[in-house]
C-alpha cells in the first residue's frame, strides 16, 4: 500500500514564483518603485487582513461584493475577516487613523497584494499585486495633473513610448452637469447610465440603446445620451494641464467611469494601443470623501491602482522586459571536483564574497564537465575548479567563461582579475 | 441621529506599516536580499493561499496545528484553504513540481508574509515576515555549514559583531546516539525528551527534572540525560567546518531541538548575547525527506528561518538601525505661493525629475513659511519658492537648506547648483 501522495499544484487562481518570473516581478516592483520616489512619494503597508466592516461601509453594493467576491471569514475571536480585494480602505483607515500627526498633502504609494474570490481568467487571478499611489488633503486639480503625469511616466520608465498607450480621462461632476443639461436629474438614473456606460466598450451598439432606451424610456433621450457619451470633442482644465507637462497622449473619453462608487469628479484609465492587448491597465480618480467613514473631517484624495498581471501582459506585448533582468546567476561558481574538496570550496567563496562579490559553490556530486556547463549555461562569468592538487598548492585556476582567458595564481592574486572583469 | 463610524485601527495582532516603519522593513528585506544573492541564492515566492493538506500531511501533530493554530477556512469552492503559517512546505511543493527542470543543488531564498492564530506577545504577533533559505539537492555537510556561514553574515551585514550574538548548535542523529549510549532506544521516549529540552531554558531545573522523571521513570537515568543536554564539551564537523571559515561564535548546545519534525540531523539557532533581549532569533535544519510527500525521489534540504520582528528587535538592542534609512524625504520641494501657482510648480518639479532627482510639490493651502519648516523638519535638501513674480520672469531661487546658500537663475542654470550637491 502507497502513502497518497500530495498535488505539487499551487492553490487554485494564484501563482507560484519561480526564479525566473520572481526576477521579472521584482523589475516591476522596483520600477513602479523607483518612480513613485521621485515624484517623492513614500511606501507604506498594512496587513492583507482587514475587518470585513471596512469593505461593507460603502454601501449596498459593496455589501454584495463582500459577501460574493471576497475571501472573508470568522475567525475564532468571532470577528469578520477579509483578504484585502483592494488598498484604497486600507489606507483612507490609516490616514484617518495618523491624521493628527500627518503633514499634508501626503504622497503615498503601496505595492499590495490583493485578493478576489472569482473565476480567473486572462489578467484576473485571485491573487495579484498593484501598484497603488495616492495624494491625500490637496484638493486643487494639480494633485489630479500630477497624479496622471506619474502614470504616465511609470510606463515611460519602463521603456514605453507614448504612441503604445493612451490615457483616457473624464470627469464625474462634468458628467452629471452634461445628464442634467438633458433633463436627467434623477441621481439614481445618472448612476444606472453610468454604470451601462462603463460598460459600453464590451457591448455592442445596439445592446448599449436597448439597455439605455429601459433606464430612459425615451428614444429621443436615448440618442441624446449616446451623442453624449461618444462625443470626443471635450476638453477641461485637468487635460490642458496634464497637456502643459509635455503629455499628449491624452483625451477625453466620456464613457469612462471607473467601477467604485468613492469616485466624485475625475477619473482615468491607461488602455494598450495594442490591439492584441487592448485593455485597461490603470485605473484611478478623486474620491473627496473616503475618509469620513471614520471619524473626523473629510480628506480629500486622489489615486489610481495598477495591476502586475496586466502590467506584465503590456511588457511582453511590447517586448519591454530587458533581457539581463531574468539572470540570476552568481557572478562566480566554484566548484570542486569531490566531496573531499567541498570545505575548500566554500572558504575560497567566502573569501572572495569580501570583496562584494556574488558567489555560489558546486557542491553536488556530478562531474566537474556537467557543473562547468551549468554555471556555463545560468550565465555564470567565471568558474574556480578545485581539485586535490589545488587544495595542496594554495594555486587556483579561475577562467572567465566569456572570454575563454584562464589565469593560475594566489586567491589573493586573481581578486584582481575578478574585480576588473 | 449619526452615522456609525468605522474604527482606525488595524485588525488583532498585525501591523500597519507607516512609511517610517516601511522604510525599516525595507532596510531588513534589502541586506536579507543583498546578503542571500552575495551566497548565490535566487529569490522566489508563492501565495499566502495554500491547500490545507500541504500542513497536515506531516502527521498527526501538524493536524492539530493546522486546526489550532492557523487562519483556515473553507472556500466556496469546497476547498480547505490555509494562510501559510511557515514556507519550508510551500518550498518543498514547488521543488518537487519542477523537479525535472531544475539543476541542484539549489539555493533559492524567499522573504514571505507567514500566519499564525496564536495570542499576541512580544515577538510574536499574527502576520511576520520571514527570511527564508535552503539548500535543496546537496547532502554533503558543506552545505549545513554555509547555511550557518550565511545565518552569521546576514547579521553582520546589517553591522553587528560576532560578540552581539552566539550560534548554538546540535544534531538531532548524535542526541539519537547519545539517548542511546545510555540505554533509551524507543523513539518515542526519544521525542518526548527532545520536546522537553526543547523547552528547559524557559522553565527551572526542578520542573525539567520532574518532566523527565515521569517520560524516563527512573532517577539515575534522568541524571544521565540531564548530563547529556548540559554537556558543552562537544564538537562535530559543521562546528569545525563553520570555524574553518572563520566564524568563531558557534558552540554546539544540547538542548537545541528545533520545533519542527522533519528535521533529520543539524538543528541550529541564534541567540541574542544582550540580556533584555535574550532570544532566538533565527532557527534551522537539514530535513532529507520533505520532498517525499509529493511523488518522486526525496530531495535533501537545508535552510533557515529568520523572523522581521525578532530582527527589528535586535537592531534597536544594538542600536544598528542607521539614521539615514528613516528619511524618506524628497531632495527637492517646489513650494507654490498660491494656489495659481500650483501648476507651474508641477511643471519645474517634472523638468527637475529627468535629471534623476526625487521632487515634490507643496500643493497645499498652507502659508509659505510653514510649507518651507515642513520641507526642513522632513529632511529635504533644496526648496524652491514659487510666486507670482517667478512664473513672470522665468527666474527661480533656490534655497539649500542644509547650507542655508541661496541661487537666483532659470531654471536649467540652476540645474547644475542641484546635480553638483
Amino acid at each position: 500500500m502507497t502513502e497518497k501522495k500530495l498535488s505539487t499544484d499551487s492553490y487554485k487562481g494564484v501563482r507560484d514564483f519561480y526564479p525566473e518570473d520572481m526576477a521579472i516581478q521584482r523589475y516591476i516592483f522596483e520600477t513602479w518603485s523607483k518612480t513613485a520616489e521621485r515624484f517623492g512619494f513614500e511606501r507604506y503597508d498594512a496587513s492583507i487582513l482587514e475587518s470585513s466592516e471596512l469593505y461593507k461601509a460603502k454601501g449596498a453594493e459593496n455589501e454584495e461584493l463582500v459577501n460574493e467576491q471576497t475571501y472573508t471569514f470568522i475567525d475564532r475571536g468571532d470577528r469578520e475577516v477579509t483578504l484585502r480585494p483592494e488598498m484604497t480602505p486600507t489606507v483612507a483607515r490609516m490616514v484617518a487613523g495618523a491624521r493628527h500627526e500627518l503633514t499634508f498633502p501626503l504622497r503615498w504609494y503601496s505595492i499590495p497584494n490583493l485578493f478576489r474570490y472569482e473565476r480567473p481568467q486572462r489578467g484576473r487571478l485571485r491573487e495579484h499585486w498593484q501598484f497603488n499611489c495616492d495624494i491625500f488633503g490637496a484638493d486643487d486639480i494639480s494633485a489630479d495633473i500630477e497624479m496622471i503625469a506619474l502614470s504616465y511616466q511609470t510606463l515611460i520608465d519602463f521603456g514605453a513610448t507614448p504612441e503604445m498607450f493612451e490615457i483616457l480621462l473624464n470627469d464625474r461632476r462634468e458628467m452629471a452637469d452634461l445628464y442634467n443639461s438633458v433633463g436627467i436629474i434623477d441621481e439614481e438614473i445618472i448612476a444606472a447610465i453610468t454604470r451601462l456606460t462603463d460598460r459600453k466598450k464590451k457591448i455592442s451598439a445596439e445592446e448599449y440603446h436597448t439597455y439605455l432606451l429601459e433606464i430612459v424610456g425615451d428614444e429621443l433621450l436615448a440618442k441624446k445620451i449616446t451623442h453624449i457619451v461618444e462625443d470626443q470633442s471635450g476638453t477641461n482644465k485637468v487635460l490642458e494641464g496634464v497637456r502643459s507637462l509635455g503629455i499628449d497622449n491624452i483625451r477625453i473619453d466620456r464613457t469612462i467611469a471607473r467601477g467604485f462608487n468613492y469616485y466624485t469628479s475625475t477619473v482615468f484609465e491607461i488602455v494598450d494601443c495594442d490591439p492584441t492587448n487592448n485593455r485597461s491597465m490603470l485605473g484611478g480618480g478623486r474620491y473627496d470623501n473616503l475618509t469620513t467613514m471614520f471619524s473626523g473631517d473629510a480628506i480629500s484624495g486622489i489615486g489610481f491602482g495598477m495591476g502586475d498581471v496586466t502590467m506584465r501582459d503590456f511588457l511582453e506585448t511590447h517586448a519591454l522586459i530587458p533581457a539581463h533582468i531574468r539572470s540570476t546567476a552568481p557572478h562566480v561558481m566554484v566548484i570542486p571536483m569531490e566531496t573531499e574538496q567541498n570545505l575548500f570550496a566554500e572558504q575560497v567563496a567566502m573569501h572572495i564574497r569580501k570583496a562584494g562579490h556574488k558567489v555560489a559553490t558546486d557542491i553536488g556530486t556530478r562531474k566537474v564537465g556537467k557543473k562547468i556547463g551549468s554555471a556555463s549555461d545560468k550565465g555564470c562569468r567565471f568558474v574556480i575548479v578545485i581539485g586535490e592538487q589545488e587544495m595542496k598548492t594554495d594555486s587556483l585556476t579561475i577562467k572567465n567563461l566569456l572570454s575563454g582567458e584562464e589565469r593560475i595564481n594566489t586567491l589573493s592574486a586573481l581578486m584582481n582579475f575578478l574585480n576588473e572583469a
